[in-house]
């Protein structure tokens, strides 16, 4: 099979070995592969791939059809539509997942969207929800809302029935942003827009003086992301003084078992809001009850051939959306 | 009545008005009142009591009997031993609190524990079980064990069938931290002792990149006093990668339901183990059903006319568990 790989830095599509699906693992011919900040990371020799991953071929998310079943695979079946998040490899033309990672591929969504869907909103579902809880009525603020991650939080804090408010910091983006239901604001001085209950950071620590004075009595801030800077000073009298909490997190690194169960989740609360005109029966969501579907915003898509431009225009950044090889 | 009075950042002992218990208040009189670190803060001006607590009389918790009841309060009846924690005010021969934030006091504990009790039990309760989520076979670390809120927790932990380690400045105390059922160890260093699930931060800011150093993936760090200072560098990248969090907490502020959840909680979670020979049926306790009681350390009491002794006692350090005034 050929695959994106990683050699002294640079991004090329070469030959592999196919895959062999091992117990209780499928065998998925890729559709659609997202592009995202860890593959970058990775390219920079800064974020090696966790044990049993294929550790030159980048991707941690891909779409597609089964192929083949390994022994013991039951939940799919050959041609079944499914789509996940994958501790590297998926950008290639086969990739061998177990099935308790694949989700169903919901009818509404085009190859780019599913295959641009499952790292961004598994991480925004993960961060605000299960790990900040965000309820019905409180405020999120989202820094770096023009972003995959960032698109996809706003939409799940409006479906639930949340407030959401979200820098941007090109001007030009902001329209699109706000289309998605947010408060679209720049980034200097955002903390006269709080206080905010749950603030999602995919900057990094520049933001973190600002956030704790911007965050509620009991507020939360998830940071998933350090792209701006990893180190900064914290007042922890202010954080006592708030009764707030600071998660860290990434998806990545995590075991079968906590992927598997991300996956479950995600399933359950966040796929049936993908059909188109499905009904948002979550307390505190709006009154019409035929709210419009969810959606992956899609910036741009490249043939795999194509995937050292693409990781270009990822880096380039300035874009709504996220960047997705076809295959 | 005789009351603790802060006025100039000095300790004296004063007549007041005698408070009124309003709609579901008690009157009690006060028999044991423990001192605590905010004690000391209050009387440096820098630590306000909450609206609605006695601006200038000191105290955090008390224990005392029911004196009279005020329109609609049913929990309690004349002459029940009681005890709470409190806004501020419970320096005094007498204080009005609402009956939901009084606990019943359990029969094996004289006056001077009771009043030594609710801050500290209630503090490392909340921090490392309804914040930090402490669970059954894992390890915490307390940081200033031998204080009021580390011998509490301490207790707690090994209680719950958790593992306990315990940073004690003082030598000469490590003995009797020992004695509690931790393992008590030299501040530096402590990272080596290391991994822990749970770190209760007692003295601030300086542990804080050890600290992340030192826990386990998913550990939970929960910082309720900055004794030694409050502001520190933090690396997100750290936080990120052990999939930590961080809490921020104090009591005071609390509003009167959440004071009451928490009463509740040590009422039904930590009083039982309070009775001598009292029967551990939570999960991981020792193999002996029997297991000794919880206790409070008390360093030294004190007459309230000699508070300001107490005061001076109190910032002095070095003493294991708790200063509480009598009455």
């Amino acid at each position: 099979m050929r695959a994106v790989t990683i050699r002294d830095k640079e991004i090329l599509v070469e030959e592999h070995p196919d895959p062999v699906p091992g117990a209780g693992e499928v065998l998925v011919c890729v559709r659609a592969a997202g592009i995202n900040g860890a593959d970058m990371m990775q390219r920079r020799g800064l974020y090696p791939a966790p044990a049993g991953s294929p550790q030159d071929i980048p991707g941690l998310e891909l779409a597609g059809e089964v192929a083949a079943l390994g022994p013991g695979a039951t939940r799919f079946e050959v041609d079944d539509r499914v789509m996940a998040i994958v501790g590297g490899g998926g950008q290639a033309e086969l990739a061998a997942v177990h099935e308790r990672q694949l989700m169903p591929v919901p009818a509404a969504l085009d190859w780019p969207a599913a295959g641009g869907l499952p790292e961004v909103f598994t991480t925004a579902h993960d961060a605000i929800f299960t790990q900040a809880g965000l309820r019905p009525g409180e405020r999120l603020l989202v820094h770096g809302g023009a972003g995959g991650v960032g698109t996809a939080a706003i939409q799940l804090a409006i479906a639930s029935g949340a407030q959401a408010t979200a820098t941007v910091r090109r001007e030009e983006l902001r329209e699109q942003v706000a289309a998605l239901g947010a408060d679209a604001i720049a980034p200097e001085g955002f903390a006269e827009y709080g206080p905010f209950d749950v603030i999602l950071e995919l900057v990094g620590a520049p933001n973190l003086a600002e956030n704790l004075s911007a965050l509620a009595m009991g507020g939360r801030i998830c940071v998933i992301g350090v792209s701006a800077g990893a180190k900064s000073e914290i007042n922890l009298l202010a954080l006592m003084g708030k009764r707030a909490r600071i998660h860290g997190s990434t998806l990545r690194a995590r075991p079968l078992e906590e992927k598997a169960l991300a996956a479950r989740a995600l399933e359950r609360e966040v796929l049936p809001l993908f059909e188109a005109g499905s009904t948002r029966a979550r307390a505190g969501s709006r009154a019409d009850s035929k709210a419009p579907a969810l959606t992956v915003p899609i910036a741009e898509t490249f043939p795999l051939d194509e995937a050292a431009a693409a990781y270009d225009r990822f880096a380039e950044g300035g874009k709504l959306g996220k960047i997705v090889l076809t295959l």
